[in-house]
Parts: structure tokens; C-alpha cells; sequence
């Protein structure tokens, strides 16, 4: 199985917005577009999972990577296909070998909320306090800037139409994936899912939100490995309590040069320096 | 059963902002205020049901809500007790029948997401072609700017700690409750909760939410056979769809004077007239 293997995979991305005929309050009939929605119904080895709501925008790695976050699968190769079929709303993913006690996996699921998505919170507790993040990687204010000017010049279906999301994984001030979703948590799955499919090393990027850092959004951040997260919104008590325990350098409230240092004080580097972090 | 009943009740609130230290961008450290995140595990006649996580303002009505709109329970009258403990972060309620085929019922459900409950979502489409909604009732454009601007006085978690969605229900421009929560959906449940628990009929109410009109969310209202849906932000096609298909009067991006009308129009008063809801 050598690094550039990938699942067989379709190719189904949605149109991303749509327009519908609104009246605003001078009475003027607009056409306003607005974002896609749709029913996603995922079956794994046949067996129906989950139906998540998604804009539609990178079906193929949303399903890889809430496969991947949700620990229903280990490996990006024990995928062997990933197909995408909007005529019945649905996709199949195939995996090479079967996955072991599925049934009994399922059955056992607490379904958690919160804009969650039926995962099973208490394992993921104790997964975190197994979790090191690296400790010898630095976030540069300067690079901050950067990224947090990337992200406002960067073309996005909010601009446009509201209503959805927007994660990015970036190294350095550069944006590797720009996704948006819906659901906060459908673009945090869509970035996994990239990551698995180019094989890209979460250990030393960063992760920007648009949205707010919950528990799930910080879980999810460090089970990729991701030293930095950064959020144009706030963050709840949960989210900083979980942020403290793994350690993660968390930043809210990031737009223009503004932000506030809530967690990981120890990789944020005020001063310029030597480039720590290309 | 008279209208005077009440379940046995809890009345465990938990504090809603907590506050942290912060570093912002000029190297000053800030006692910032974040809002509170719980789990709370719902058990429904000792079964374990969800883990919903909340901000925690008004936990039994999140709870009764949330049973209501996933029409677990048909009726306030059902149910005999809802006892929150937050020394083990869950919620006990009690029926006073029990509740037919729950373990059936269960088995069956598919896990929704988009910030989703693990509903069923084909059954709700099913249930929304059978919802008919008042037609006799009418939203004035200055009834709307009275509730906007009682919305923008309104004391919130949101203006000092971010991080929270918030719901209204209004009779008028009158706000009757108004709850926040860190999911959108639980302050919602918690709002259906609430109606239950003071008999309050939804037929002549308007529903305000800050989050966006997605597809569960139009559902939601209609559920509660609330006529007009106004929102804040913006809105999603299947939001749309559903909105149009209920004839639900719907209205987006409403801050001060400005709002856009996208369904249900002639439910919608622009000239100063009569007073046709009060």
C-alpha cells in the first residue's frame, strides 16, 4: 500500500448556491442566492450510518473524513470506494476488508448534539488525554496576519449567500483547503477527509474556523494532531477546558490584526523572530 | 388533566458565562467572558436516549422540548417528571405511562446532522405535508419593527460572551421567551418546551431565531404550527423548499428596518392598516 493510493472515488460536488426571488423593505423584488442544502445518506459496506445535510461541495472527502472522525475507519487504505449519487441522496463507501464489529459499534452509539453528530462523546474524552500535540512548532503573529488575510481575500460562498461555515487547513499564512458547509462540523470532516486523501500531516498546520470552538470543534482539531486553531468567533467553557487538557494553542476572535490568546501560550510568538514555522 | 398541569420539575439553571484569561493582540491579559457548555445525557423512563450539549439557561424545557419535537412524547400530559442533576450531567424524565415501542422506535433512528438531533428526517417530510398552518393571520412590517428592535434591547449571552445562537417566541413585538443555547436546535427545543409547559398555542406566534433558516429549522417551526419564521442571517435552498411547500411566511437578514421576505408573502402586512395581529 504505498503512498499513492487512493479509494476509487466519484466526483460529485453540487452547484454551491442557488437564487430565489425575495422582497426587501423598499419593496423591490431581488434575486437572492442562496446556499445549497441537501439530504447525504451514507451507507458503509451497505449499512445505512448517518444522513448528514451538507452543501454539497466535497461530498466524496465529507464522507471520508466523518468516517475518520467519527473512528469508523483507521486507514484512508481501508477505503476502496467512495460513491456519490445525488439522484437517491446517497453515498456507498466500500471498504477493502469489512469493518470489524460495526454492528456492535453502531447499536452502541449515543447520539450527542450541539450541532454534534452522534458520536460517542466519552471515548472521545479519553482519547484526548492520550493525544501529544508537537511542541516544537511556533505560530508567528506575522504569520497570523497573513493566513487571517488569505482567508478575507479568499473567495467564499458566504460572501455570497450566507449561511454556511468555512474551515481552512493552512502551513503558515497559506491556505492548503478552503471548505465550507452548512453545518460547522461537515466542513471540519470535509478537511479530514483532504487530509487523508493527499496524505497531508495535520502536526504542524493551522485550522481556521468561522465558526465558534466548541467541545466537538477542539476535539476534532486535536485528533488530526493540529497544534493551532484559530477562530474568527468566540469559543464556549467546554471548548477551553478541553483546549487547556490536550494543550492546544487556540486563538478566538481573529479578524484583521485582532485576537485573543486563549490556550497553548507557549507556540504563539509576538516578537518577529527566525521563521519557526514556514 | 386539567390546563393547570405541571410535570414535577427541577429548576437547575446553571450559570451562563464563565469567565477566562485571555492575551489579545497588544500583549494585554483580559478576564473574558465565555459561555458555559454542558453535557447533559437525557434518559427517558431509564433509557439512555442523547447527550445534548447546552449552555444549560433552562434545562427541563430544553429536555421537554426536545422530547416533543422528536415526538417521543405526544403530550405535556404524558409526562410526570423531569429531574436535571448536574453532579452526573443528566436529566431523568419520567412518563407516567411509559412510551409505546420506544426500543423500536430507537433502533430505527437514523442520525441527522447539519446541526442535527438524530432525527428521522424522512418521517418529518412526511409530517410536514400534513401541517397546515393559519391563514387568516397577518405580520404588519411595524409589529416586525417592534420585535426587532425589542430583540436588539434584549440582555444576552450573546453581547458578552458570543458563542450562543438565540431563539424568541413573540406575540406581536412582544417577546414572550427568548433562550440561547450553544446549538441552534436546542434553543429551539427549549422554546417548544417552554409552550408546552405554559400551554402557550403557536398558531398566531412569530418564531425569531439569530442562527440561519436551514431545513430542520423551518421544520421545527411548522412543527409547532408557527406561521412566521424571521431570522437574522440568511437561509439555505432546502430551508427554502420546505418554507415554501408549508407556505410558512418567512423572513431573513432582519437587523433594524431591513429584512428579506422569501415565502409566505401574503401573510405579510406592508401598509399601515388595521391591526390584524396584535
Amino acid at each position: 500500500m504505498g503512498k499513492t493510493y487512493r479509494p476509487k472515488l466519484t466526483n460529485a460536488g453540487r452547484p454551491l448556491t442557488f437564487e430565489v426571488e425575495a422582497v426587501n423593505e423598499r419593496g423591490e423584488r431581488l434575486a437572492t442566492p442562496i446556499a445549497g442544502e441537501h439530504p447525504l445518506t451514507l451507507y458503509l459496506d451497505k449499512r445505512e450510518i448517518v444522513t448528514l445535510m451538507t452543501l454539497g461541495q466535497a461530498p466524496e472527502a465529507l464522507t471520508i473524513g466523518y468516517l475518520r472522525n467519527q473512528r469508523l475507519v483507521g486507514s484512508i487504505d481501508e477505503i476502496a470506494a467512495v460513491q456519490v449519487d445525488w439522484e437517491t441522496d446517497s453515498v456507498a463507501v466500500t471498504t477493502r476488508k469489512g469493518v470489524k464489529g460495526l454492528r456492535e459499534r453502531l447499536s452502541k452509539r449515543t447520539v450527542t448534539t450541539g450541532c454534534g453528530q452522534g458520536t460517542m462523546f466519552g471515548d472521545l474524552m479519553d482519547e484526548i488525554d492520550s493525544i501529544r500535540l508537537r511542541d516544537d512548532v511556533r505560530l508567528k503573529e506575522e504569520t497570523l496576519h497573513a493566513l487571517l488575510d488569505a482567508v478575507r481575500r479568499h473567495e467564499t460562498i458566504y460572501k455570497s449567500a450566507g449561511a454556511v461555515h468555512g474551515c481552512a487547513l493552512a502551513a503558515g499564512g497559506e491556505i492548503l483547503y478552503f471548505v465550507e458547509d452548512v453545518g460547522r462540523h461537515n466542513a471540519v470532516d470535509a478537511i479530514a477527509g483532504l487530509m487523508w486523501l493527499d496524505r497531508v500531516d495535520g502536526c504542524d498546520k493551522i485550522f481556521y474556523t468561522t465558526g465558534r470552538l466548541t467541545s466537538e470543534m477542539v476535539i476534532k482539531a486535536a485528533q488530526m494532531q493540529i497544534p493551532f486553531l484559530v477562530s474568527r468567533s468566540g469559543l464556549t467553557e467546554m471548548g477551553h477546558k478541553i483546549a487547556s487538557r490536550v494543550g492546544i494553542t487556540m486563538l478566538g476572535r481573529a479578524v484583521g490584526k485582532h485576537y485573543l490568546l486563549f490556550t497553548g501560550n507557549h507556540r504563539f510568538v509576538k516578537q518577529i523572530g527566525p521563521t519557526m514555522l514556514a
